[in-house]
């Protein structure tokens, strides 16, 4: 069965009806003799001499916060340029830099920028100007589009052949074509009870409807997120449910690893149970996994700050085969799975770039939708991402080990960070008298606060309770989400939502992140007095 | 009558359903003393040592191909690298750059670079990498907002006051988000009858529905383009018209400033009618715009190479308020104009980033619409095109100024691309024996050679010979697009549709425009072999 067959069910009627005439397809007989070398007066496209830009330089690190080494402090370079005093350093030979300027001479004489030129020479690795920053093809510049596919191919391997990549503008844009594409006001989407906002006004702008699906925060890793009982249990008895008046469900939409905002991340044992659910039920999967590569083991209180990323401790093949959790991509054998990947936190957000992977009938209906819409990301963020990659590539045995090997060390910036945040918030008061409890984490940018509301006296009202400690927090100094604003149903999920969701990513610093948790645990025991008046 | 009350009625059905809830939104009782420095643990986004980026290097051009002026040709600046010897030149005291590197060093030297550092000054203009790099606001980047802002109230003042704007990915983009926020399956659009086909594909896509409208292709600028006779009899007798069955026009779109594909331009007079028939018939009129700053007057055979941006012919006063069309927006004292502009014409279309100027609620609504859609555009163009900019700035008296300088010699090389291949289109001998005309121009990239068919003997079916012309050019070398295939309605048109839409805007150089030329005419005279039999 071709995949069309399959898979033409579950568009969305906007898109089935979808129709694009590109006003440049001819169809060419045989007697005709194409010249060689066309001169085009046809595209609409100004020459790439009229650009402002005649090339662009990028000081491009080694690792993160590598500033913090420099043998300077610069307001330009620095947040603290005041308040720590530069460390004297040498490189053997070189006069250390003194200022930003001096630093970016040195890269630049030493070739260690990344350059895009106005033009590269056949065979080169780096996108130029002329193709990176003219009108480009929707799905992305073709290097970067086949970087994309060997990294797929390599770290999360589809298990079918006919598979394919679009790019798009950032994780929100992808998964507003996923729905735009996949769901109408007919299909039933189930997500976590707990999930990211913005993505339900995708669904239900499309007139499709959201159901929650019960999930688990749980210190052990084989019963975290989805809970999977729930789950076949709600669809082997739909029509039987309170939601029978719906349509059985074509879609289940999760993020999988770190999850926003629990921070759970699915077992392997839950991933294949749910892909069997998918196949048995005949629906499809949306994983979005803008965490997945910051992978790191559970905090460990007798080895604070044991950090398997520092020192080592994880090759690049064991990151790629062993730390990562594996896609649901990686599981599908029929085509069922559309993995949404970003590079917005393990590049940076600004660049507003992502890419969704799944099977050529889907990937051709989303870049239909692209030709009519946002058409190509920005060709200044692809040819950036892909420049600094192919850079790094040349101290490796391939671009995506390189990309891998950086990628690596975000992930053990963000070991560090959680267990800083881990460590502090143990050590507080709040904590030792049991206001609320640490749910374990193995991924991503997100700790999960379970707030032990029973715990205080007289509280008998805990959504009054939350908005008192809202005010508390901000008096304190402190911002946190909380849990239940993030919830799909709060009636449904009701008993699950007093946490918390703090974040370690963005602090500036380990001791901002200290300073919070102190902060953090003063607003819980301003609570605690809230109520025992 | 507010903003809201008069225009709600033109919202789609799903732009008025929208409902989007931001998860933040708390609102804060009196007796709550926020803390004056809280530590943020609630947005999920990475801190900025995370990037891998640090700080961004651009070579900036004075004029466009600036690089033809270099004593030095490269493999990685010219395309021309091995062809031409380079030309002698010296800088007072400076050795002369050898290639790439010496120029890119000497100008990061001399200060002459565009720089994007991670952070910046309280104070500066610049946008530093902290914010740029970052997620940041849906509707653009505070600093270039407000530039947009400045120079949309300087150079197209609308004639009302509550104005606003958004940026967008680019101005298929643009229309898409228009489009979709304006438009469903009870809206009528009159467009041009000959237009870009993806704004077609952006408007059905709605289910709305495109009705054309009669265009003059002439060589008088009072008679160019939307026939408004035609327009004012279509609206005044529309239930009696053969579109009596569809809804009365809700929008007209239009792009009134060397139009694409005839590259007309609609006179001041015919702005002031069409805006008049929209106050009467309460339409929204969408004024696409993106190629209304390459204006130059009509081509003069008496005086071929006559370009007014050489040798200050213009200032940039001039150029501001007497050589610049009129915007829609500048008429308008309803609010009910939505322009669209774009970067790509005249910085580069690689950045992705446009912007649309309309009433403060359409910009809301379109807004709203970003928020749960694309998100904010890629803040690495954005800081890109506003530090460049801000760059110039410092060598006129505002920002503003600078980019129209900037704009200028952007326009001074279409005037003279345009003058090249009129020169060279009226040499050839398929122009002698008059087998085309060229309807003059004063506005944007394209020329419009109208094909008179009836000239050559035996030749009955036009569509045929329009194919076969194709056919003709592939052979010869030589693309174009031919008119037909941009009209909205073939069966409308018919009568208008033998011309072929030629850029002039992408060609090498100057040899290249003359060589295209004669290809052309070649082809038209193998068309005449071709019935001659």
């Amino acid at each position: 069965m071709s995949l069309e067959a399959r898979y033409k069910r579950f568009l969305s009627y906007r898109a089935d009806a979808r129709k694009f005439t590109p006003f440049w397809h001819v169809t060419v007989p045989d007697f005709v003799k194409p010249h060689p070398k066309p001169i085009d007066l046809g595209a609409g496209m100004p020459n790439e001499g009229l650009f402002p830009v005649e090339s662009v330089h990028l000081n491009v690190l080694d690792h993160p916060f590598e500033h913090q080494d420099y043998g300077f402090r610069s307001p330009r370079l620095h947040r603290d340029h005041d308040s720590r005093p530069p460390k004297e350093t040498s490189d053997a030979g070189k006069p250390a830099p003194h200022n930003e300027r001096d630093l970016v001479s040195q890269k630049f004489s030493d070739g260690s920028m990344v350059d895009i030129w106005r033009y590269e020479p056949a065979g080169s690795s780096s996108i130029p100007i002329q193709s990176g920053f003219q009108y480009n093809q929707t799905r992305g510049l073709t290097p970067l589009v086949d970087f994309c596919r060997d990294f797929i191919s390599s770290v999360h391997p589809p298990a079918y052949d006919e598979w394919d990549l679009t790019f798009a503008n950032g994780s929100s844009d992808s998964l507003f074509k996923v729905f735009e594409t996949l769901s109408d006001h007919s299909t039933t989407v189930l997500v976590e009870e707990f999930t990211f906002p913005p993505t339900l006004s995708n669904i239900s702008s499309t007139g499709a409807t959201a159901i929650p699906i019960k999930g688990n925060s749980s210190s052990d890793p084989e019963v975290q997120g989805i809970d999977t009982e729930y789950l076949a249990n709600l669809l082997d008895n739909w029509s039987e449910s309170e939601h029978a008046h719906l349509p059985k469900p074509r879609l289940l939409y999760t993020i999988p690893t770190g999850q926003n905002p629990t921070g759970m991340t699915l077992s392997l044992a839950k991933r294949k149970e749910i892909y069997a659910l998918a196949e048995k039920h005949d629906f499809l999967i949306v994983e979005d996994d803008p965490y997945g590569y910051l992978r790191f083991p559970f905090y460990d209180s007798q080895n604070p700050r044991f950090n398997p990323y520092e020192h080592g401790g994880y090759t690049i093949e064991q990151y790629r085969s062993e730390v990562l959790a594996k896609s649901f991509i990686t599981l599908d054998t029929s085509g069922r799975v559309i993995r949404c990947e970003t590079f917005s936190k393990v590049f940076f957000p600004g660049l507003r770039l992502s890419f969704i992977v799944a099977n050529k009938y889907f990937i051709s209906k989303l870049v239909e939708f692209e030709e009519v819409s946002t058409r190509a990301p920005s060709g200044v963020s692809q040819a950036v991402v892909h420049n600094v990659i192919q850079k790094w590539a040349h101290s490796f045995d391939s671009a995506v080990e390189a990309w891998l090997s950086w990628v690596m060390k975000v992930a053990g910036q963000y070991t560090h960070r959680r267990n800083v945040l881990f460590e502090a918030l143990q050590a507080t008061p709040a904590f030792q008298k049991g206001l609320f409890t640490l749910v374990p984490v193995s991924a991503g940018m997100f700790a999960f606060l379970q707030l032990n509301l029973d715990k205080i006296p007289n509280l008998d009202k805990p959504e009054e309770a939350m908005r008192v400690l809202g005010y508390k927090f901000m008096e304190e100094g402190v911002q946190a989400v909380q849990g239940v604003n993030m919830a799909v149903c709060k009636k449904f999920s009701f008993h699950r939502s007093q946490f918390l969701r703090v974040t370690y990513a963005y602090a500036a610093n380990d001791e901002e992140l200290q300073e919070a948790s102190k902060r953090l645990s003063s607003g819980l025991e301003r609570l605690v007095e809230a109520y025992a008046k």
